[in-house]
C-alpha cells in the first residue's frame, strides 16, 4: 500500500562525547523516508532551498525505494540547519542554532501523482501545516503524525485539531508527560487517544516503546546497544516511525498484531540509525542485514523460553 | 535443587504519594522468600528481635515454601527498621529513619540442616558479612548477591573479594553506575563481570532488565503497570531476584536459556510486589495466578509476530 511523509529536510550539524558531523543530510522526513523505504517504496513531500548540496540529493537517491517528485527545491530560499550538542549521556542535547529557512515559507506541495497515497506519516512540523495536507489526501486509510514540545507549548489547538482527525500518533516520553501531565506513558498514551487518535506509540529513548491501541498494550525494550554501539542518536525517533509506517503500508494492515510487530520493526530500523552519524547507518542496507537483526531482536527479547509451566 | 537466602528481615513504614504503611512486614530476605518460595522451597536466614511482632511472623508463616528454621529471634534485640517516602514519580525515595538493630550485631548462624544447600542468594547486606555465609555452604553451585550503594561507598574491598567469590551479582542501575563508572548498563554488567561473577544483572526498574552472561546479552521491559497498578516499589528488586532464583533452583540448571527465562519470572514476581503495599501482593499467590501474568506478559512483550520475511 503506497506510504507517503511530509516533513522536513534539514543540514545538520552534531557534535557527540566522541565526534562531530558537520552539515550532514538530516531532517525528520529524510531520516523517515530512508528507514521507510527498505520496507516499501515511500513518497518523500518536503522543501529545501538553493543551499541544499548535491552531495544530499546524491545520499537520498541513494535509497532506491525513495520517491523524489515531491522534493521542491526553491530558488532564494535557505534549506532548514540545524547544530545541536549531545552530552556525556547521549540522552539529552542542546540545540546550538536553528535556521527555519523555508519552513518560514509556504508547505511544500503534494503532487498530483502522490494523492492516491494510502498510508500518511506526518513527520514532526507545525500541527496546523500538518493538518492541512491531510485535505490534499483523499484516499489516506491510516494516518500517523509526530510532534514535538515546541508545539504542544506553542500551537496546542492546533495539535488538539490534528489529533481529532489522525489514527495514531507517535511521541517521546517527556513530550507526552508535557501534553497530558502525565508521567506513566500507558496512562498519558490512553490519555491521548482520549484526545482522538486510536492508536499512540510512546517512545522511550534507550528504554524502549510502549504501544497503546484499543484496549491493548504491547511493550519493546530498545535494541540493545553498548557504549560502542551508541554514535548519534539523531534522527532515532524518526527512523524508528519510518521502519514502524514502512512494515504497516507493505503489510497493508494495522491491526493490533502488526501494530506490535511493526513497532519491532522501528526498533531494529532506529537501531542502524543509532550507530553511525546522520543517515551512514542507512545507507547500503540490505533488507537481509535489517531481517538478520531483527533475528537477533528477537533473540535478545525473548520472553522466556519455554511456555508456563508448574514446577 | 535446595535454595537458600541469606539477609534482613525488617519492620517498614512506607509513605507513597497515594497512601502509607506503618510497621509492616519488610526486608531483603522477607521479599526474596516470599516471591521464590512459589517456584521451590526457599530455606530462609536472618535475625530480628524481641520486638519483631507475632503479626509478621504469620505473615512469613503463611507462605508454605519458606523453611523458617534459619530464622532466629534475638531476646534483647531489636529488629531492623526502615522508614521511607516515594516522591511523585515512585522512583526517587528519601529514607526517614533506619534503625539497624540486630543487624549491627553477629550474622545470623546457618542451620545445619541448610549447609547442603546448592542454589544461594545472599540478599543485600554488608558484603564481608555476606563472605563470610559462603564457608558455610560447602555444597553450593550457583551463588547470587545483591549489594548497594552504602557498601560500595563504604566496603568496596569487602565487595571486590566478594565479586570473585560468586557466579553472579544482581544490581540496580544507579549502583552499577557507582561501582564502574560507567552509565551504559551492558558495558556496565561486562565491567562487572571482570571482577568476578561470571552473570551479572542489572535491574533498571520501570525501565526492565539486562542480562549478560558470558558472551550473551538479554534484556527485558518491565511488565507494564499503568498508574493504578503501581502502589508500592519497595521490595521490588529483592522479588525480581526472588523469582529469577528460584526458577532456577526449581529447574537446577544455569545456562544461558534459563538465565533468560529466570529473569522473565523475576518480572513477574516483581509486578505482584508493586501492586500493593509490603509483601501483600505475593500472600496467597497461586502459581496459576502467576503463569497467567507470564502469558499476559509474553503476549505484551513479544517482539513481532512473524519471523523476518522478505516484503
Amino acid at each position: 500500500m503506497s506510504l507517503i511523509v511530509t516533513g522536513t529536510i534539514g543540514i545538520d550539524t552534531v557534535h557527540t562525547p566522541t565526534g562531530s558531523a558537520e552539515d550532514v543530510p538530516g531532517g525528520s522526513c529524510a531520516y523517515f523516508a530512508a528507514a521507510a523505504s527498505c520496507y516499501t517504496p515511500t513518497r518523500l513531500v518536503a522543501a529545501v532551498g538553493e543551499d541544499w548540496p548535491e552531495s544530499h540529493r546524491e545520499v537520498l537517491s541513494s535509497f532506491p525505494g525513495i520517491d523524489l517528485a515531491g522534493l521542491e527545491t526553491r530558488t532564494g530560499s535557505n534549506t532548514f540547519r540545524w547544530g545541536g550538542r549531545y552530552l556525556e549521556n547521549l540522552n539529552d542535547r542542546e540545540t546550538l542554532f536553528t535556521d527555519i529557512g523555508v519552513l518560514a515559507e509556504a508547505p511544500p506541495a503534494i503532487p498530483e501523482s502522490f494523492r492516491d497515497s494510502h498510508v500518511v506519516f506526518l513527520a514532526n512540523t507545525h500541527p496546523a501545516v500538518q493538518y492541512g495536507f491531510l485535505e490534499h489526501l483523499p484516499e489516506r486509510r491510516f494516518t500517523v503524525a509526530d510532534t514535538m514540545d515546541l508545539w504542544i507549548n506553542t500551537a496546542k489547538d492546533d495539535l488538539l485539531k490534528l489529533l481529532k482527525s489522525i489514527d495514531g500518533l507517535v511521541i517521546n516520553d517527556s513530550e507526552a508527560l508535557l501534553l497530558t501531565g502525565i508521567r506513566n506513558p500507558i496512562d498519558a498514551a490512553r490519555a491521548i487517544m482520549e484526545l482522538g487518535p486510536g492508536t499512540v506509540v510512546v517512545k522511550k529513548g534507550e528504554h524502549g516503546a510502549v504501544l497503546a491501541s484499543g484496549d491493548e498494550l504491547a511493550v519493546l525494550p530498545a535494541y540493545p546497544a553498548d557504549g560502542k554501539q551508541v554514535v548519534d542518536p539523531t534522527g532515532c525517533g524518526d527512523s524508528f516511525a519510518g521502519g514502524m509506517m514502512g512494515w504497516l503500508a507493505s503489510r497493508g494492515r494495522w491491526d493490533f498484531a502488526e501494530l506490535q510487530t511493526a513497532i519491532a520493526w522501528g526498533t531494529v530500523s532506529a537501531s542502524f540509525t543509532l550507530g553511525a552519524f546522520a543517515l551512514e547507518g542507512l545507507m547500503d542496507l540490505d533488507m537481509s542485514v535489517i531481517e538478520q537483526r531483527m533475528i537477533d531482536y528477537q533473540a535478545t527479547a525473548r520472553v522466556g523460553d519455554q511456555a508456563p509451566v508448574r514446577t
